[in-house]
């Protein structure tokens, strides 16, 4: 007998996991080593058209009170409804695989808790870089080592309006409107260019990684919505790439230190070569040294294909995965201050002469050059002021 | 009590799992929701100096016949006596994990019978691509794709060589003794310059994704000791680098076409980026379109690391992983001739004049260009014997 799964929302991704599910059923069923199908899709809209149209359901208590539904697929983004439902499916029993990194990055806690009490899983391979494989890898695959710091890029709409200003000399603004016009900015494009999407994203990595809770308030994001065409050149010239880079790094102190920030990445990284709305996670670790991870980081096929990923990993496997998990915490005391971030800096000063050992680049729009030593977010502000800096920012080592 | 496993071969990389092991030993634990321990180290040497010098045998009985010895890492290499081990210890129900990348595309058919039929695993994470996860994700993280094509760098040491030429315009010869003093190159370096390695890996590759054993016999492989140092000046000014790429590709007969080739990728490709010894796996899939798995291919710890991962898999999940696996091939005959393969090529021809719409690079060396449509393998090889042409290679698409 088939194993039945239901599928929360039918949006963009929540229509792709259907989608994609029934295109790929005879070797999803072999991966899963089981007949599987969707008994319930839930949404409040009407699709008189779809195929599957005697699928759906306007209510929940349908899906929650059917024993023979195992699984359940949750695309509805949003911390509510979703966290009211995926909470009750737990209880139930029901292993959850999900898309939405809200839920996770602000009640992923209670859920594994949820999880782990009921003996199934709660999986959200789908809620960091969409098709990219990244949770499943850094916790079972990367499992013998010590994971030092991970970084990435993590938000494909500002990756694309950095790639447009590199590549076409585009301003910001104009590139933002392009995105919006591509599909691939939202009207309210906020929560992306200002850096929170990203910060939901390493608030799950780090929380995955270091083993505690870290919230999104806790993490110091700045979005790339002051770069300016200006160090864009400078920072092309001196053999660098502007991207946006949210990080985390274990620190020699026991802390971890969470940040998003535009950041510059130099040409002979692979990450560089991360262009338009691609994703990519490089993860440093004692043995590996280091690996990236790179793909789509959004789309319906792309990431019903992560969260399809985890309902066959949830048909096979009936009890809860332990490792993938991290314990709630009770204050934000084991994260470094972001005063304390180190790192290489470019600096963009008001006019100026060259300065000593160091390659400049000096234009009308001023002197720009990276330091050759570390300082931390606060030397760096302290000389930003000192210098009137028109412009600094972390460089990736 | 403490799960016990049995560590075949100190050298490289079987000491390197013995150091990672006891590096880390207590988040693995966390991981593998067991405490563990390294029960036998099996080396025909002594090692009378090593901390571990009590866990030494020259016996593989001791370990064979050992009933708590649950798990198996396997780091001797070659296909024998590493083949009569593995299958032995399948069949007393122990899972193997394994870096040997001669063993899985020689017997890797045979070995995940011998492991379905008695209830364990045979994990081969290390054998491709080092520390890269690639294996388990291939199989698990995007099960939910029909995939259509995977190209690799697979093999470190032919990748430094060829930054090397591209970066340093060092001549071959030169860049493989640079390979050679620097320890990654064999004193005879036949497996690695000629392409059997990056073969070895791609036909496990292939195995996996299409479900058939691929023998090294069947795929078509050329190595790069033909690249000379105007090709790379040429196809650098073109915006393209020379890459010793191993691929297979899903054709619409429903054959397969795997081999290894010297081959044009473009600046433009995240691939062009991955330079030195590392190793990077780019995957196509309908449902993630494309992704790409980057890091270090080989060394001690990488690929110890990789091994551990699978050890740590197979104390938590002591069934059998039934889906990575694959059949038997009766023949080869789900394996289409190289005659076939088709992409667009990269020529250089002797002297010659402009080709209409097309770029072109001519100095004394002669013309290069890229053609502007696909051609098979068998219509690239005719059209150079009659226009004699000094070089031509694939263009990765």
């Amino acid at each position: 007998m088939s194993v039945k799964f239901a599928v929360l929302g039918h949006g963009v991704v929540g229509s792709g996991v259907v989608e994609l599910f029934y295109k790929n059923k005879k070797s999803i069923e072999k991966h899963a080593g089981n007949e599987m199908d969707i008994k319930y899709i839930l949404d409040l809209r009407d699709f008189p058209d779809s195929p599957y149209k005697d699928k759906f359901t306007k209510n929940f208590d349908d899906i929650l009170n059917d024993d023979e539904v195992v699984s359940v697929a949750e695309c509805l983004g949003g911390v509510e409804p979703a966290y009211t439902y995926v909470k009750a499916c737990l209880e139930k029993g029901k292993s959850v695989s999900t898309s939405n990194k809200e839920l996770v990055a602000e009640k992923g806690d209670i859920l594994l808790k949820t999880a782990k009490e009921n003996n199934c899983n709660f999986f959200f391979e789908a809620s960091v870089g969409g098709a990219i494989p990244i949770i499943r890898p850094l916790h079972r695959c990367l499992a013998a080592n010590d994971i030092t710091k991970v970084a990435g890029i993590l938000n494909g709409t500002t990756n694309f309006i950095l790639t447009k200003m590199y590549n076409d000399n585009m301003p910001f603004d104009e590139a933002l409107k392009l995105a919006q016009q591509l599909g691939y900015a939202e009207k309210d494009p906020t929560a992306d260019i200002e850096g929170h999407d990203a910060c939901r994203k390493i608030c799950i990595i780090s929380s995955l990684v270091f083993g505690k809770h870290v919230y999104p308030k806790s993490v110091f994001t700045k979005g790339i919505k002051d770069i300016q065409l200006c160090d864009v050149e400078a920072s092309d010239v001196l053999g660098y790439s502007i991207k946006l880079i949210a990080s985390v790094v274990k620190l020699e102190n026991g802390k971890i230190l969470p940040s998003v920030m535009p950041t510059l990445v130099s040409y002979d990284s692979v990450m560089a070569g991360v262009n338009d709305v691609f994703n990519a996670v490089l993860v440093y670790g004692d043995g590996i040294d280091q690996a990236m991870f790179y793909g789509r980081g959004a789309g319906k096929l792309p990431t019903a294909s992560a969260v399809l990923g985890d309902v066959i990993e949830a048909v096979k496997h009936r009890v809860t995965v332990f490792s993938q998990s991290w314990e709630p915490a009770a204050d934000d005391s084991f994260i470094e201050k972001i005063e304390n971030f180190k790192s290489k800096w470019y600096f963009r000063l008001p006019g100026g002469s060259a300065i000593e050992g160091v390659e400049v680049y000096n234009n009308d729009n001023g002197l720009s050059y990276i330091t050759s030593e570390e300082l931390t977010f606060a030397e760096a502000e302290a000389k930003a002021k000192e210098c009137s800096a028109l412009a600094y920012l972390p460089v990736l080592e």
